[in-house]
């Protein structure tokens, strides 16, 4: 298990890049340090609050290591003693609701016996849909996917919008991205193509979001539209704490709390059997949220 | 699964008088009406909204039945082909801090091989806990619990400091209460005895409440009250979305989500690792929110 010992060197490095670009596109927030230390493991949690686009942002890096447990091994269906994780997963919250939403994370898992496997994702909430703002976002991602295996964007989108999806809303989170779980190196895509993949796409990350940043930060926004923000966050808290497997696996692993939590958003709120006004932007927004969408398509047209 | 029938009709009468109650002790507010039909079955749900006291309460019942899923089977540890469950269950969440969240639940579940069970409980969940309002609160549910059996206030209670915590935050979700699951008919409490339970304790919420909505309703309070008591909710989002087995139940078996989701507050609010000021309300709070206190001797010292 040496090899995790660079990618986990490789992560930090990179958490460190991506919090300096999201200071340079915000120009005033910072990204406080908080190092954390449990018997599972280690992590630096960079977290920037008020900042001046950016509300609440987190950019997390964590290398854990431990037992093999019999859950773990019923839930991933592999058979070890020892496990290891490494990876950076980031939640951006900004103050204006025309910004979006942006998640990415990228871990490596390692197991005793040899196995091992990336996984990662990048995807986009947006609380107000730009479909032309989404096939940019799309075409980001896909250019990068394109860099290492042409299968990689139409398999990851669609992992995506199967993954980032509340049944129990019958909704998207947001215009989706791309996800993949449990990449193992084969004969097509090797470790270091599956590393540098990740790699890219962490990379490419605050680049793609500082550019949502300038594009948006600026426009002016009603009580209307932070109304109907705060809606849509209290959908990213129900997808969090319901589905998100980081989240599920960080606090039954007895991961650090605040770290986990740090996701969620400064405030949120529900309403009971909320309508849509006919015509509204928040009606033309849930119409959107769908299994589906080719994006890049839908958007340039 | 005959008598099932005539207990859902007495529920169902129940949460009738349950409105009109807390309508009267809210002046203002009234609860609408929503019926619900599903493949799994039906409900009536009773919200009100900005009523002059209660911000956001609901009153459920539900009445479902289906067939008894190997998922149910093994979560359940028992066999049979079909079941059938009804129930109330509600929340209210107030406007000003001083007024405690509170939740009540009873239900009854039916097997057709012909066990069945009730289950319940009681909690309160004040943003800033008063010990003296804890401990009256408590000795309510105990002369409740008192007239059917000496044992069922402190097993209860113990339970209720159990399921109402949050391992990930070390927290209990407010002052307990009771709490119990599949109270079984048996020689020491028979079937009549364990019903007429869940309608006592049903038939007390609202005039416990009333209580506690007279008591509070006009204190005045600051906007650092305020926030904490969102702050608070968020904890509550957290216990509902993470832990409650209701809402699990609730929304793997495909019921209705709008009903189960309707128990999250109006606003909620989350800060990366919160202080407490020291020695103020908030101090003195989370260091009340522990299992094991005995509330009714701690509250009146």
């Amino acid at each position: 298990m040496n090899r995790i010992d660079n990618i986990a060197a490789t992560y930090s490095e990179i958490q460190k890049e991506i919090c300096h670009k999201l200071e340079s596109a915000d120009r005033k927030g910072q990204f406080g340090e908080t190092k954390w230390d449990k018997k599972v493991g280690s992590g630096l949690t960079r977290v920037m609050e008020n900042g001046a686009i950016i509300e609440k942002g987190a950019i997390n890096f964590s290398f854990v290591k431990g037992d093999f447990s019999k859950k773990m091994e019923k839930i991933l269906g592999e058979k070890a003693e020892k496990y290891a994780a490494t990876g950076i997963s980031s939640i951006l919250h900004p103050h204006n609701p025309h910004v979006p939403i942006i998640h990415m994370n990228v871990r490596y898992f390692a197991l005793d016996n040899g196995i091992c496997w990336f996984g990662g994702g990048i995807d986009l909430t947006p609380h107000i849909i730009d479909k032309k703002e989404a096939a940019w976002f799309h075409q980001s991602l896909k250019n990068s996917c394109d860099k290492f295996n042409p299968s990689f964007y139409p398999d990851y989108k669609k992992w995506a919008d199967d993954y980032y999806f509340l049944p129990h809303r019958n909704e998207t989170r947001g215009v989706s991205g791309i996800f993949f779980d449990r990449l193992k190196p084969d004969q097509e895509n090797s470790f270091e193509t599956l590393f540098n993949f990740t790699v890219e796409l962490a990379k490419s990350y605050p680049n793609i979001y500082s550019e949502l940043m300038k594009n948006n930060h600026s426009k002016p926004y009603s009580e209307r539209e932070k109304e109907w923000q705060n809606l849509r966050r209290g959908r990213y808290v129900e997808f969090n704490l319901i589905h998100d497997r980081g989240t599920k696996f960080g606090l039954e692993s007895d991961g650090n709390t605040e770290s986990i939590l740090v996701s969620l958003p400064t405030n949120a709120s529900w309403a009971y059997r909320y309508e849509p006004e006919p015509d509204g932007f928040e009606e033309k927004t849930l119409h959107l949220l769908k299994k589906g969408i080719d994006w890049i398509d839908f958007g340039n047209k």
